[in-house]
This record gives C-alpha cells, sequence and structure tokens, in this order.
C-alpha cells in the first residue's frame, strides 16, 4: 500500500482549467533561464536559510514550482546537450566509451561536439518562425562545427566553454567571447575577471544582451527562443561592484543575488512590453552545486547528497520554476518528475511542433502538469558517462552502481561529498549493485541515507515494478557515437578539480 | 571588512511603521504554538522538498519568518523551562551537575522540576488580566508542587510528560493526562495511541481544546495567553486516521501535515472571530529534529547539522513564524538571532508588563525587530547541561565543546548525526576547544563543515569580538540549584534512544 502510494506520488492535485486560461493566440516567446552548477537549495523558496532570492521566489509565487525536477546529468556539457536535443546523453553522443562511468565535458583539447545528426531545439523552432538567441555558455564543442549558429541558433553572445583561466600556456589560449559567428575576445583579456576580489561584470552583460534582444523581439513581432545560459555561479564564481561582499553567503551568494535581482529584472521588462502573457520562462539549472568547490566557490544542494559529478540527488536535482502569467495559475507546486531534457519537447509543444519521430526522445511535455495539475508517470534516469547509475520511480530511486569519486582523488582532498558518509552508499570506488539495488524512498528519506531492507517486503514490491522499466530502457537503448572519449589530452574531469579555489 | 559584516548581519532592512501598524488596543491575546523535536527543515517555507505545509507556509507569507530561531536547549524539558521563565536552564535550574556537558530532563523517576523561586510568564501575564492556559506538554516535573495551575496556568489538557510507553512495569505506569487540577486518564489507556499504526486523535482533541477555549475567551473579552505544546511529531509520532498514509514523508510527514491543517484552523478561527488583529501568534519547535528516530519517527533540520541533543545547529536551530494581521507586515524574512526564551519578554511587552528586574533575564523584547524591522545586537549560547558548548554572534558561531554522542551508544547505533561526519567536529569525545573555539561561518557555511583557519586574520578579529561576550556571560552567570541531577533511577538521556522507532 505503502509502495503503491509511494510510486504514484501520493498529492495528485488536479485542478480545472478556467477557458481564460486555455485560450492562447500564436506561439509564446520561450525563455529558458538556465545556471551553471546552481544547486537545488540555492533558492530562498527551496530553504537557503539567508533568503536572499526575493526575485526568484516571487517568480515561484506567481508561477509553478517543480522541487522534482532534474538534470539529464550531473555534468554541465552532457546536460546541456541534452536540453537541446531531448535525449539522454549516451544518445546524443555526449559521453565516453574508455572510460567505466566517468563524467566528460567539453575542454578545449576536446574534438568532439554536438554531431550534425542530433536535430536541435532551435534548429526545430525555426520552422515556426521563431528567432533564437543563446546567450552565455554553448558548451557543446568548440571546433567550428559545432559553432551554435550551426546548429539553428540566429545569434549568439558568449562562449564555447567555461571561463576557466587565465591560461599562461598560449598552446591552450584563454576562452573566447563570441557575438554571432565572430569571436570578440577572451575571458581575462577583453572580458574581465578580477579572481582576487571576484568581480566581473559579465551577469550584467548578459542582463543587457537579454533585455536588448527581447526589446528587439518585441517591436519585431516575431516570437523569440532566448537560451539565458549564464554562469556566474560556476567556479571561479564573480559578480559585479554593486553586488560584492552584499551577501550573507560570501562571494557565491553576491553572484546568487546577482542572478535574482537579472532574474527579476528580465519578467519585469516582458511586463513593461505587455508580453509576460505571451512569453513562457522557465528557471532551472545545469547540475547540482560544486561542493569540491565550496564553501566560497560553491552553492548548495539543501539536505540532498553529494553535489555534482554524482548521481545522489544532489548532483543532479534542480531547483525549477515555471512562469507564465495568465497561463500557469500562480503559487502552484507541481511534483512532477521533471528533467531539463523535457524543455525541448515542452517548447516545441507550445510552438505548436512535434517532437522528431525519426528518433527515441527522452523528454515529455510538460504541459499537463503545468496548465492542468496531471502527474505524469515517468523515470528518471541517472547516468554518469556511459553508465546508468540510478532510477527513480515515483518516490523511489534504485541505485545500480554507486560511486562519489576515486580514492585517487579523496586522497588528495578532492570530496564530492564533504562532511557526508554514508557506509556502503558514498563509495570511492565503483561498486555494482545491478543485481540487487540499493533502494531508497526519497519522500521519506531525501537525503539517501537509509537502504530500503532487501528483506522485506516493501523492497520486493516495488523492484517488480521498477525491474521491467529499467529492463525496457536498456534493451531498447541505441547509444550514440561517443563524442567525449578520453584521449591523452583531453580533460576528463573538471579543470577545477584542481585548482585553488 | 567580511569580519565586521559577518558580525552585524549584512542586510539590515528597516522599514517605517505606518501609523495604523503602531496602534494598538489594549493588550493583545497571545497564542504559542510549540512543536515537539520539529525540526528546522520540516515546513515548505524552510525546503521541504514535499511542500506538504501550505497553512505554515501561508502563516509566513502572512506574517515573519524568522530563519535564525533557536532552541534555548537541544532538549525538551530545559527549553520549555526556559520558554516560560525568560532565562537559560543553567539559570533556572534545568540541568544536571553531575555529569559534565550531558542534557537531562523530567522522565517519571525524577524529583526535581520548575522551582518556586522561578516566574513562570503566566503568572507575571495574571498581573495584566490575562487567562492562561497551556494544552499539550508540560514537561517540568510531575510531582504535585509543579503542576502547571500552581505556576500561573488557569487551566490545562495535557500531560506532565511525553507520550512514552505503554509501560508494562507498574511502577512507572502509563504517563497520565491532565484537565486542570484532575488526572482524567492515562495515554494508551484512555487516550489511544496505537504504537502498530501510528493512529492516535490527540492532535484533534488539542485542536478543538484550543478552538473551544479560543471562542470562550473571546465571548468573554478576557484577553488570552494559550501555550498550545502538542507533540504528535516526538517518537512515538502519531496522527488521525484521515491523515495516515497522506504524506510523502511516511508517519513523520502525516504528522506534519495534521498539524499544519490544525494550524490554519487555528488561524482560521481567529479570523472568523474577528480577533487575528488582536491576537500575536508565535510558531515554532523545543529543539532540533530527533535524527536517531529518523527516517520514519524523526523530522529534517534541512541542511544543518546532527539534530536533538546537540548544539550543531540541526540541534538548536527552529522553525519560526510570528503572525499578527495588521500589526507585522506580510512576507517579510527577520534575520534578527531569536530564541524561545525571546517569547517571554516579548510577551510580557506585548501586555504592557516589564520583565523581573531581580535576576538575569535571557530573553529579549522581539518587538523592534518584528514591528519595525530592526536588528538587535545580541547573542546565542548553546549549551548541554552544565556547559556552555558554543556561542553564536553575527553570522560567526565559535564552538567551546564539541560532542555529538558518545562512543558507547555510538557503538550501539545511535547516532545523532546519522551520514553525517566532519572530522574534529562531530567528536565521539567531549573535545575541549576552550583556549582555541573552533569557529565557523553560518553564512558561508550553513552546515558547519569548514572551520575558519586558527591563522587566519578573519579567527583573530572576529575571536576578538567574541572573546569578551563569552567572558562577560561566564563571569556574571549564577547557576540555579540544578533539579535534573543524575541519581540512579534518572533516565539522563531521553528513554527513545533505547526504543526500537
Amino acid at each position: 500500500m505503502a509502495m503503491a502510494r509511494g510510486l504514484l506520488l501520493p498529492l495528485c492535485l488536479c485542478w480545472a482549467l478556467s477557458a481564460g486560461a486555455t485560450e492562447r493566440s500564436g506561439s509564446p516567446n520561450l525563455l529558458v533561464l538556465l545556471m551553471d552548477d546552481m544547486g537545488w537549495g540555492d533558492l530562498g523558496v527551496f530553504g537557503e536559510p539567508s533568503k536572499e532570492t526575493p526575485n526568484l521566489d516571487r517568480m515561484a509565487s506567481e508561477g509553478m514550482l517543480f522541487p522534482n525536477f532534474y538534470a539529464a546529468n550531473p555534468l554541465c556539457s552532457p546536460s546541456r546537450a541534452a536540453l537541446l536535443t531531448g535525449r539522454l546523453p549516451i544518445r546524443n553522443g555526449f559521453y565516453t566509451t574508455n572510460a567505466h562511468a566517468r563524467n566528460a565535458y567539453t575542454p578545449q583539447e576536446i574534438v568532439g561536439g554536438i554531431p550534425d545528426s542530433e536535430r536541435l531545439l532551435p534548429e526545430l523552432l525555426k520552422k515556426a518562425g521563431y528567432v533564437n538567441k543563446i546567450i552565455g555558455k554553448w558548451h557543446l564543442g568548440h571546433r567550428p562545427q559545432f559553432h551554435p549558429l550551426k546548429h539553428g541558433f540566429d545569434e549568439w553572445f558568449g562562449s564555447p566553454n567555461c571561463h576557466f583561466g587565465p591560461y599562461d600556456n598560449k598552446a591552450i589560449p584563454n576562452i573566447p567571447v563570441y557575438r554571432d559567428s565572430e569571436m570578440i575576445g577572451r575571458y581575462y583579456e577583453d572580458f574581465k575577471i578580477d579572481l582576487k576580489t571576484g568581480e566581473a561584470n559579465l551577469t550584467q552583460i548578459y542582463l543587457q544582451e537579454a533585455l536588448n534582444f527581447i526589446s528587439r523581439q518585441q517591436a519585431s513581432r516575431q516570437p523569440f527562443f532566448l537560451y539565458w545560459a549564464i554562469d556566474a555561479t560556476h567556479a571561479p564564481v564573480y559578480a559585479s561592484k554593486h553586488f560584492l561582499g552584499t551577501s550573507q553567503r560570501g562571494l557565491y551568494g553576491d553572484a546568487v543575488r546577482e542572478i535574482d535581482d537579472s532574474v527579476g529584472k528580465i519578467l519585469k521588462h516582458l511586463q513593461t512590453l505587455g508580453i509576460s502573457e505571451n512569453t513562457f520562462v522557465f528557471f532551472t539549472s545545469d547540475n547540482g552545486a560544486a561542493l569540491i568547490s565550496a564553501p566560497k566557490q560553491g552553492g548548495s544542494n539543501g539536505r540532498f547528497l553529494c553535489g555534482k559529478q554524482t548521481t545522489f540527488e544532489g548532483g543532479m536535482r534542480e531547483p525549477a520554476i515555471a512562469w507564465w502569467p495568465g497561463h500557469i495559475p500562480a503559487g502552484k507546486v507541481s511534483h512532477q518528475l521533471g528533467n531539463v531534457m523535457d524543455l525541448f519537447t515542452t517548447s516545441l509543444s507550445l510552438a505548436g511542433l512535434l517532437p522528431p519521430s525519426d528518433r527515441q526522445i527522452d523528454g515529455i511535455d510538460l504541459l499537463p502538469a503545468i496548465l492542468q495539475g496531471k502527474l505524469i508517470d515517468r523515470p528518471i534516469f541517472y547516468y554518469r558517462g556511459n553508465e546508468m547509475m540510478a532510477v527513480r520511480v515515483g518516490l523511489y530511486k534504485a541505485h545500480y552502481w554507486t560511486w562519489s569519486n576515486s580514492w585517487e582523488q579523496f586522497s588528495q582532498g578532492i570530496d564530492f561529498c564533504p562532511g557526508q558518509n554514508i557506509s556502503g552508499v558514498t563509495t570511492h570506488t565503483q561498486e555494482e549493485h545491478t543485481k540487487l539495488p540499493l533502494l531508497f524512498h526519497l519522500g521519506r528519506d531525501p537525503g539517501e541515507k537509509y537502504p530500503i531492507r532487501f528483506s522485506s517486503s516493501e523492497y520486493q514490491d516495488v523492484m517488480e515494478k521498477i525491474l521491467p522499466v529499467v529492463q525496457l530502457h536498456q534493451d531498447t537503448m541505441v547509444p550514440g557515437a561517443p563524442q567525449l572519449n578520453v584521449c591523452d589530452k583531453a580533460v576528463m574531469e573538471e579543470v577545477i578539480q584542481r585548482r585553488p579555489w
């Protein structure tokens, strides 16, 4: 009984739509606010004790909060590739096959990137007349063939990679910044980041880019898709002078406050232009907070276990808010299991388009959850590289593999789960549990501390439901060609781990 | 610079009072909603992922949230004695001197209780014409001289102790339940608690008692002080049939949902009777969630370290909401450092009374914080029994002693910090740091994971401010006669630790 409730989620609060809420004239603008390494617990509305995000908290009170929303991967590049393709990284190629269960991304040294065969959201939205812009971090490959303007975006202001550096090795120069097809400068050289004080104006620049684009699109009366992929909360974290030293949380909190302020200004801009009721806005993050960089350069995953790079909840559960005045009822909470990949399918649905039918799409259309309060039954798969580490079905999560980080890293002081140690769960070797998965109830035990006893009837009943879900997933999986394979020069774990912040 | 900001808290958001907000006709009713073992993280507004407390969350959105509010002790009896006397347990006698840094409470076996020399809040409120009622758990001694009606309360419905049991030893019979001076039955015998299903109607009974009392007082036009000290979230946790099985969180969540529903009904009742603008309501808890009972019988302390019985944040940081429509501006957050002892002084202030001048009072008047948005500079002291373990000044917390629980207990599977292990912090022996306290910045590091380096200038600067605060506190401390000393028959740690839930 408890099992059945847990699998289906107990509180299905549906509501009838008023006629007004269903009427939509044309395709709404789409605005995805994607944060970098921001954790579930970084927002006041998700329990950050400093309560320093009044604009995001208001966005939630005017929109819909998703406490069960996930990244597609615990690392940036694969998660972003999944968001824009609607497909798991193992399908779209954003993984490695030559190191088991290793996360991989697109540092300067890697030659791979988003394959031409993948169909990205902006590419598809063009068919419905959308103008597409990316502001901020691309991260789907830096060679010419991977440029965002070759994959459906009409405009770009930002960079292909993280704002690491400054590099003094001319073989690995500072990361470039682009306007559309042209490189217009480099981080540290033309776009200043002061690593000592943490001062940088980048969020203000990204904000102004967003406001200008929105104004232009409103004037031209063309629908737009704006992918605002800013990166102030990724180490090295930064904030502009006005925000430096204003947070209880130190520099990381300053960055969050500036982002919160910027989101407030963007939403206000939509309202001032009179297009808020015609603009669907979604706020989320690419992966969990990087606890390896905490406390000065990393955020909070609330009470969830571990952080970025892991498939525990702290690595993949994300803050998420949908906002669309006049359509989404204010102040609702949806316990729908969501994923950044759903933004692909949901955006297409809003644009009146169907996802491609010639390939497996993992993202679902969230509109029934958002507009009608429905709960759609769907699993969440947690991957590290080529390996499905865990699966969530309803309130239950089964770990097929566990791994925090290697003993080698751990002995060097690199810890993905600082201060947390769950015996047999936060393992420093890759532990296989495929025969007898570790099972947790995320309602009673969101922190994944208390595995359900193998001998219990609850375990038996639940695994009977989960096993066929996993079986189907694995039997029908056709992996894409791996783009991020480990080679001598490739950085396979985040560079940040070897840096002092 | 960072230090000064941290010490004073950075965001002093004061606001001017409208004339309407200051006008108060007569003394308002006082309603203290005191939870039992409820943790900071148990409310949606404080980040519980299930978001199952709509009434408490609304109470916060209509009132003022205190994310920095503390219990006076990490255990129930001392914290409650402190709330009602405005004094630290070491002053009012609710501690032990014959076991160092041991928490103690008032089990059936103990002979001590609240001394006659202490002046309790209801006793003082009588002078201003208040009618005082306690509903629920007293916990300040069970011998006749300690009866609440001998200490200022006019009415009582509830019990002197926890709802432990059932006991099969006739020498320790089931806990009695009183109506005023008369014992009217016992838990398990007359007031059912089904330990197998977790079903009990007690919260409904306590709710009805509250509604009736409020109605009667409104009719008689006498100001009241109602101390609603319910205990459904203390193990063995319980809920009535209507709420059983309704929470994502299991039985503990069912209990929280019933409490949330009850608080909603009480606030609604005040509004229906037209006295909400004349009733000051404060919601909080007696100590942190009992992680030893988690996940099925214990709550959540959010991202804070450890739980009940410890002087880490999880043991003493409490959920706290003030509500007083027409007086408290809606939806505000106060970063005032507060303590349950402040409810003593604040209540007296609201009644137009001054606290006793013949003794040290630790509680402060929170009205400047609540009505004018001021931040009052005051330290928080964290005691275990006779020992000051830690102190908080601004955003900094210095541990003078650390201790989670003993190796002996730990080796038996009793763990006050399950899944958490901070080397040198969550120590299983009593570790003295009085010469060189462990210092944490609770803004950057609410989880007390990253001690500030002793050699840093931040450490030096901050400790220069903290040392005189502690010196003054300890130099002027006159401990009261200990009431809870360990003797053969006394249970010095919670009975719950030896129970299976």
